[in-house]
């Protein structure tokens, strides 16, 4: 594994963006959105993700020069149009407006139709939190889960994203609806040990840890089985009804044409309802008993959701963040 | 098992809820709340609950005459208190509140403290969908869950509901943060009969089926693992802090002094943002094609959170609401 400083690497994917045919402030954005998943451990949804984004480019799926539009809005919830621009970029704008009305209006919602993968659904939880607000938001996605009862792909993973601001660090939640995905399942697959809980359905309908069973069957889990599968179908339905836009049942299942997407922003500014040390003391309380509990594994004391990241940042900013080094090559070949 | 028509179940409930204390429309809706839970087949938290309601009037828990107050806002967001009055009132009237936001303001927020159990959850979503509004509400609880890593419980089962408006039937997830209450765990162990998939730790710490091991145990499994570990507590997170009021950590262990809660109502208002035609045929078609999915058993047709409990409500609505008739015969005696 190659690590590069994290300054190269924004820099590489600037150029990289540039030449893609983004422009200006778009190419900036988008480049950093990228890179920061790669600093903060995200990696597939960082720089290894990039071919599939530079592919769905050159295939017309994703219009690197398209513009989200608002199309209308009553009160504090907007409905807006991603026109097929860059997934990342039309939900880092969806989210900057929902955060603008939340200011004026305690809360504000943006529902996005029309867009593309938005890659680390957390940045957007971050985005908020860094901005001292609470959110809430999710995609969906094409069928890659069954629904609870059946064998055939139906619903989305759905990934839902919840983030709660706070001063010491905020504890940010981007949990997708199928208990492992299927990038873990071939991670999984190629080191040849067995999941640690049972993710999934064989051929033959037993629940297993065999991953490649599991890629075989494509009958990944949804969390907690018909509660997920019903939770990811209630997302869907929520962010289609509101943004007018498609569902998981329209999207043709080959992820190089997952395009059209419905995304759902909340946010939430507590300024005006609390004082910021009421909020930092009730969270730090919760946050403190959390930490007290006694793990059943020593090694592993208990974190909240978004604690690893922050550590995974600080070493990748010092040491260099982890880049595949034949990716990197292509990378800095293009650029 | 006894049924006894509703209208006779609805006026048992609403004698006994005046013998205890609760006055005119409170006492009405009241034994509505528990009737129609009742009704639609919800018995843990119907009739069979009412002891438990009955137990906590009278050791002071629960204020009967007590009403909620809104204590601050900003735009479409309030901070109420629910001064301890019945969990099931409160939780009504603040649902009703952000419903009124949502109709001025296209979103509307209310975050109660110091509330009691709500009984069924899914009482709020159906409130909000019947006056065609999207709904998202939650409740924290006392710790009942071990935190993902840990044995002891930590978190609380926390349900979360989200309802979506429908004319032909509206869809309304009401899902706990457990994969089963202690209470479904009882009834299989009363039954002798396994779970349909791993519900838990037993002592030795492995994944079981096993009702009673997990009753013994105390590990009862959160959805998904680590995810609806980290779901529970970030639903903790914010019902406390938006609300002002006490977290999982702060409730003692015994149920009946469960008492103080924190919830988060959250109500969407369609109606200026889209046709009733747009919204009715996005979701009509999402739930054909889920509909489609071939069931794995003939016998069980694939559904949409909510779409039993119709049928069971006109069920129990023609032949009579089942009812436990030792319970029934209390119920009589003291109305």
């Amino acid at each position: 594994m190659l690590r590069v400083p994290y300054a190269d690497l924004y820099a590489a994917l600037h150029r990289t963006m540039q030449h893609l045919g983004l422009k200006g402030d778009r190419a900036a954005l988008c480049a950093r959105l990228f890179a920061e998943a790669t600093r903060d451990g995200v990696y597939t949804h960082g720089l290894d993700r990039f071919p599939r984004f530079s592919a769905m480019v050159r295939n017309g799926s994703i219009d690197v020069n398209a513009e989200p539009e608002r199309i209308t809005g009553f009160g504090c919830i907007e409905r807006w149009n991603g026109h097929r621009g860059p997934g990342n970029l039309n939900a880092h704008a969806a989210m900057q407006r929902a955060i603008a009305l939340a200011k004026q209006n305690g809360i504000g919602a943006v529902a996005l139709a029309n867009t593309n993968h938005w890659m680390r659904g957390g940045s957007y939880g971050w985005q908020a939190a860094d901005q001292g607000l609470f959110a809430l938001c999710w995609t969906n996605t094409l069928a890659n889960v069954p629904v609870w009862g059946s064998a055939a792909p139906t619903i989305g993973n759905n990934p839902l994203i919840i983030a709660i601001p706070r001063p010491q660090g905020h504890v940010i939640l981007d949990m997708a609806m199928s208990q492992f995905s299927y990038g873990t399942l071939a991670a999984y697959t190629k080191r040849g040990t067995p999941l640690p809980v049972p993710g999934g359905f064989d051929s033959q309908g037993n629940l297993t840890t065999d991953s490649a069973a599991i890629e075989a069957s494509q009958r990944a889990l949804p969390i907690g089985y018909w509660k997920g599968s019903g939770l990811s179908l209630v997302l869907d339905m929520m962010a289609a009804m509101l943004s007018g836009g498609l569902a998981t049942h329209q999207f043709p299942l080959d992820p190089l044409h997952e395009t059209g997407l419905s995304q759902f922003f909340l946010a939430i500014d507590p300024a005006n309802l609390a004082s910021a040390a009421e909020l930092t003391h009730i969270a730090d309380e919760i946050l403190v008993n959390l930490h007290h509990a006694p793990p059943i594994d020593p090694a592993k004391p208990i974190r909240y959701p978004g604690e690893q990241v922050l550590k995974i940042r600080e070493e990748n900013l010092r040491l260099g963040v982890p880049v595949d080094p034949e990716l990197w090559r292509q990378i800095g070949a293009t650029s």
